[in-house]
């Protein structure tokens, strides 16, 4: 990757982002800290998001309309759900200056050249993203700089995307400090169904079963939530409108792991049902390797209890 | 609880641990850290966790021989795996102190009475206890002294059990930093197969599906593992032996919830096939208040991403 982006400068004179939640906001910060744009601003529907923005310092100005936002831009993200991305890209269409890149994070690409696609003008550059990272936690103060440090942030600019903007746009995301993998949009549809929307899907089912066992009360499964449980309510607390894009428009890839994921477990719980010792040992001692290599690779602590605090305060019931 | 105990002295002659992984070496380290034993010895069948148990000091004396170990001890605590409960009872029926408690730390409790009850002799006390805490980490120098503080330790004495053995056994486990519930062993392996047994079994499938998924390579998951997948590799790296034996002794109440989570899931597999996003949106809902109830419980930690630390050293591939 280094010889594609030796001559390619990172620094950008005008970047928009449209949506300031934790991705654009985590953005906003990385890029001061590398000092990656002389001008940082911002595209917000609400005022409350407008002013928290502002107040947190992370941009030079803040916009109601994204056309305003965009104008000057010589890169723009679209950090916004899934589902806004048809009215996001009709609403900038008009003032997109000529040789700007337009960029987005969402964790689906596929859709981005169907919605987002066709609003693009000639000589506006269209590179999509998304970086493979995040947090359970919404919003602009939710953010951080270090969010993308380490982490692998995906491009798949398609076949025809002008290979100068693909070097600049990687130039700058490895400058907020992630690491860049350039693949076609269907392979990271297929990736990511595994490895983070299946997982979500999962979390979401599990709390929901929880929930509604009503010979298991709410209030014990709050309590002994430490035996394992509590793991999956962590990203269960994710934003529901972000998911339920993410599904909308990653059906495929999902419902083919969703399959695979559900014959495994058949197989599992027969094996259960029959007492076979030996079957169970060996599908669970498989399981352990991985996260060996997860920890290896850097993308996950090997602190015990993912490095939470033993003994932390307990309030009382 | 606490007039309940107010005589009973949390203070034992000599503390018997039968296993001394991860449970049982914190039990050890608490119980010293509250001075609540004038002697701790242990009991495990390799030399190698002998001689590392005591090269940690955490105990007085280990012995090869279970027998030895409850010899004069005042409270037996069984901390190796559900499977080794039979033998372990026969093994130390005839040297069991009369007067003397004994309890257990396993994760299922229905079984406890039927492996170990039978070789108990008159006039000593089988109190069966499950505390709710844990790690995915094994071995003696997995262990530490906070594992229980403000976790919740489950004792299922069943109906007849001596009142003041329980009171005592109460007293020992709160002075080890828990909050302890009593209930029947039947309630607690329901209510454990949701909030411990169901999240680990899904947790080793998802981690297995995701291994076997021929079309995306194993580093490919390990590379965009921090988009969720990672969550669930942390249980999944559990001991294997350990989980197995539970999946054998909590069969039926496994089986039953994992049917309602299978259930719960087609629904889900449904609405994305049919582009329901009410639907969707609905259920991702609910899910999010549940995470915020378990942290006001003092369950786990509201630090985002579980408190891992941003930015850390990342290794290259």
């Amino acid at each position: 990757m280094a010889s594609e982006t030796d001559n390619a400068s990172p620094h950008f004179d005008r970047l928009a982002l449209i949506g300031v939640g934790l991705i654009g906001s985590s953005i906003a910060r990385a890029a001061r800290r590398a000092d990656l744009a002389t001008t940082i601003v911002g595209c917000a529907r609400t005022a409350k998001t407008r002013d928290k923005a502002m107040e947190l310092g992370i941009v030079d100005a803040m916009y109601e309309n994204p056309a305003e936002a965009v104008a000057g831009a010589d890169l723009v993200i679209v950090c916004s759900h899934l589902g806004s991305y048809a009215t996001v890209g009709k609403a900038i269409a008009s003032s997109l200056m000529p040789g700007a890149i337009v960029s987005d994070v969402g964790s689906v690409k596929g859709c981005v050249a169907r919605d987002l696609g066709p609003h693009i003008p000639d000589g506006v550059h269209l590179v999509p993203g998304h970086p493979v990272s995040g947090s359970e936690k919404s919003g602009p103060e939710a953010g951080f700089a270090e969010l993308f440090d380490g982490r692998w942030w995906i491009l798949t600019p398609g076949e025809e995307a002008d290979t100068q903007a693909v070097q600049r746009l990687t130039a700058f995301v490895q400058a907020l400090g992630s690491r860049v993998e350039i693949m076609a949009a269907s392979r990271h549809d297929l990736v990511l169904a595994i490895t983070s929307h299946l997982p979500h899907l999962i979390a979401y089912n599990i709390v929901n079963t929880a929930d509604d066992m009503e010979t298991v009360t709410q209030g014990e499964v709050v309590k002994y939530s430490a035996g394992g449980f509590r793991d999956f309510t962590r990203i269960a607390a994710s934003d529901p409108e972000f998911w339920r894009d993410v599904f909308l428009n990653n059906r495929d890839a999902v419902l083919e792991t969703l399959g695979r994921f559900t014959e495994d477990l058949l197989a599992l719980q027969r094996a259960i049902r029959w007492g076979q010792g030996d079957n169970l040992l060996r599908q669970f001692s498989q399981a352990r390797d991985i996260r060996q290599r997860i920890i290896q690779a850097g993308q996950d602590t090997d602190a015990p209890d993912f490095g939470r605090r033993p003994g932390q305060p307990v309030k009382p019931d």
